[in-house]
């Protein structure tokens, strides 16, 4: 099973800003640190962290997410082996708790060998374009949509011409917190 | 008080198609036939719309809206007076249930027209182009968005850039349905 979920960015995403301008405000939601709920999230948020953290098994990623993305997790970004779909090769990485494999032979390959290191578990696919080639070829099976209260105006598009036709899903899991709507979306 | 509610639409829309391919599933929600309740639509999509209905006072709209969309409605699509911001002007065209009134002055005086056709109630703007400009603009007060769960893969977007910056909102309101998504945003 294959659970998409990806982010959009502001513009002009960099290693140094990797979501782009105002970009970090989609994610305040997972590190608020205002104090009030202990300096963490808010409860329903870090519930629905939690439920994601648990059920990931491997993550497949684009070369872009990994070179803006890596600076800033300084280990894997989900405790689970890291799949790196790129055209340039390189060897293994590893890192605290998991190991990023860079691999050359298209999504649907790699998303088979995440699946494979995944075992019973989800591989949670990030970053966008790796995200789109997975939707257009049908193998994503849940959509988790974590939909912040603001309109940056001009950046990455989570939904940039997929281009796979009409595709329809179940009515969604809501789970709503002051900071963020989590919309959890499974295929028919 | 502005109240926005725009659609997007599936590719290559006309007056025979005026939601484009496969848009008609953005609204099926709001014209179900099933029989399965009394052949409209669901009891909680119902009072939404009945919601939307006793709130509007005025709408706003942009010719390509009105070219597209009055062979399907037959009337007015609101029972209030409707503005149509256009290029080429032309005399009023009253229908049954209100009155077309074309004004060529740009968004923001449009929009000062309807709200004052429109006294204590809301005006609904509709129509992408516009709803943008009168967003960029600063003049929407609540947002409404009807989140259907299908990908149509292209189209016409909701929000094509409109350049304004970062805009926040409030959490939504969320009205769920089998169906169909309702949020309601308002500014902070």
């Amino acid at each position: 099973m294959a659970a998409c979920r990806w982010t959009g960015a502001g513009p002009n995403d960099s290693e140094g800003q990797p979501l782009g301008e105002n970009g970090e405000r989609l994610h305040a939601w997972m590190f608020r640190r205002d104090g009030q709920h202990g300096g963490g999230p808010e409860p329903a948020d870090a519930q629905v962290v939690n439920g994601l953290f648990a059920c990931v098994g491997a993550v497949l990623m684009g070369r872009r997410t990994f070179d803006l993305g890596l600076r800033n997790w300084g280990d894997v970004p989900f405790p689970a082996p890291c799949f790196v779909l790129t055209h340039r090769t390189r060897g293994d990485l590893a890192m605290g708790n998991g190991t990023f494999t860079f691999v050359t032979d298209g999504p649907v390959a790699a998303l088979r060998r995440a699946e494979a290191a995944a075992s019973d578990r989800d591989v949670a696919v990030t970053g966008g374009a790796v995200g789109r080639q997975c939707l257009a070829a049908g193998l994503v099976d849940e959509l988790h949509i974590h939909l912040v209260p603001v309109l940056l105006g001009r950046g990455v598009r989570l939904f940039e011409d997929p281009d796979a036709g009409p595709i329809g899903w179940r009515s969604p899991e809501v789970t709503q917190s002051p900071q963020v709507t989590h919309l959890r979306y499974l295929r028919p």
